[in-house]
């Protein structure tokens, strides 16, 4: 079978190559993927600067965020049928009792990125208790529940976080980035009647801004504008230190700022002290999120159904570029207007 | 009537003096203060650093910190009567719609802090709304009460945070600093059976020292010793912003990081986007703290006598000195074996 694969370690080693066909063993499925979404951390690992292949393997196929159909059983699985659309979460425990999505770096391993192979493939398996059933008519957008979970479990952690300390939700939140998390989060804040400050480098006239807008949200270009008042939850979505400092300096009393970013190394601050003492005299919350549980991968299904019917079609314009297999390259390279690009593995 | 006076902005301008004695407006009790703790906050009044006179005044009494007995009720308070002993809170809101403690600098007045006079005097007067009784078997130890509500506040945000993400209480837990918080904190955290490891810079033959170890607690004198392991939660009660990071970098998965210290304005910190990843990824949480409500008030009450009862007396021995009013000056001044002064203002 055809699979989109790199040599983990070996920079820009990504090719379309045929492996051997997987077979699902007891408890697993064999999956026909349909759509897989690329992101950040494929990149990562294209470059060379992160991924694991599977024990034994010495490549690695791509696609943690997919959309598949279910081709065949393995024993002993009674939760879904053949021909199910389905979306399989990405982490898998080892050896850690923690909730999956809170084992820490070397206890897991994760489809795609660490240990276990993708889904960018004809064919793929995984453990039948990690999947969860799609609706049919979420076919064209279920490609987004991945990274939708894990803007899900952040917001989760950012209202209850401030509910729980201030009594009541958050009403007005701060949104770092306007890649596919920003706008995700966007999308969720505005379905939960938050209003909206969403901040990027985009010119106004440009599709994320413009997407911003139109949830009814306030956008500000970075470049050209200052960021100004005090927000109860902050959402940190560009994986800029600075900005996520910055995210800090902006919260309002008791407010919370969830990190969903992953940083480089570098960065430097001064008078930290300050910002640690502006963060106890204001009750200030600072939370890393990283992953999502089950949980997550039902409200991203629910949200994108609600964003849908009631954001006029609002998901499906994230997706700004499908791109067939055999053109696989061409999924793997995205301008600074690209949203989510999504490769057609077969229909 | 006497009470302990300084002139905020003016450094060292502390004196006993005589004051005209206060009324109890409706809604307000008349107190006899009997004993008043002193903190870092008095310190940094003193110094002319903080504090403000309440309007129309050019003086401020000090003392937050109070356990005093009801000497007379103003119109229309029935929920204490005379002869009570009580512990007054110390912020009140100034048009402030939040918790009080969750409202921010500008929106709150502070006895004996901050706009309002304190209790480090023969009588002074407070709402009666934020009283809360004292048993009588815990007169010697209540002064404690205030201190201990701000510690219960940051136990709750660190437990509760925790719980709400992982699943199930914390079990380890890191107390930065051994002083009245610290000390405080590592008492509350032992009748909650979370193992404690503290760190502070006193030797291990030191009054601190003996303490944590009495708890059942490891002593790691910072001087000498070096800090290993991963902790649930982490209390930051030093106030020294290299430590604040150290105690982040040294959260469990999921862990808590509970920032209590007020911190100098200075403090650099390099490579803050390793931070900020390994904060991500591991699911990291901090949150500052200050001030309390009633209820961690309630709930130091019953710690005070929890402790009494089930470790040996351990609140009294925090106290380490009581001084007579009439030699007020040497409750301002402190050695680093001393940790909690106390100004008794009248038996």
């Amino acid at each position: 079978m055809r699979a989109v694969t790199v040599t983990p370690g070996v920079p820009e080693s990504l090719r379309l190559r045929e492996v051997p066909e997987p077979k699902p063993g007891p408890g697993q499925v064999l999956l026909k993927p349909l759509l897989v979404g690329v992101c950040g951390t494929d990149k990562e690992i294209i470059e060379g600067r992160y991924g694991k292949a599977p024990e034994g393997s010495d490549y690695l196929i791509l696609g943690h965020e997919a959309l598949a159909e279910v081709a065949a059983l393995g024993k002993g699985v009674d939760n879904v049928s053949e021909g199910d659309l389905v979306v399989p979460t990405v982490r898998r425990p080892l050896d850690c009792q923690l909730p999956v999505d809170y084992c820490p770096p070397g206890k897991y391993l994760e489809h795609g990125i660490w240990g276990l192979h993708g889904h960018a493939a004809e064919l793929s398996i995984t453990d039948a208790a990690y999947l969860v059933k799609v609706p049919k008519e979420l076919r064209d957008i279920a490609v987004l529940t991945e990274p939708l979970s894990v803007v899900e479990k952040g917001v989760e952690l950012g209202v209850e976080s401030y509910k729980a300390r201030l009594g009541s939700p958050p009403k007005t939140a701060l949104v770092l980035g306007a890649g596919p998390v920003g706008l995700l989060a966007s999308m969720v804040l505005r379905l939960m009647g938050v209003s909206i400050t969403a901040v990027a480098t985009r010119p106004h006239d440009s599709l994320k801004a413009r997407l911003v807008e139109e949830l009814g949200g306030r956008y500000i270009d970075a470049v050209h504008e200052r960021l100004e008042g005090e927000f109860d939850l902050v959402i940190e979505a560009t994986g800029a230190p600075s900005l996520a400092v910055q995210g800090l300096e902006r919260l309002a009393p008791g407010g919370v700022e969830v990190l969903l970013g992953v940083y480089p190394p570098t960065g430097e601050l001064k008078g930290l002290g300050s910002l640690l003492t502006d963060a106890v005299l204001k009750n200030k919350l600072v939370v890393g999120s990283v992953n999502a549980g089950l949980r997550h991968f039902e409200r991203a299904l629910a949200h994108l159904k609600e964003a849908n019917d009631s954001l006029n079609g609002f998901p499906k314009r994230l997706i700004t570029k499908v791109v067939p297999l055999e053109r696989y390259q061409e999924a793997y390279v995205w301008t600074h207007d690209d949203i989510k690009v999504v490769l057609q593995v077969q229909t």
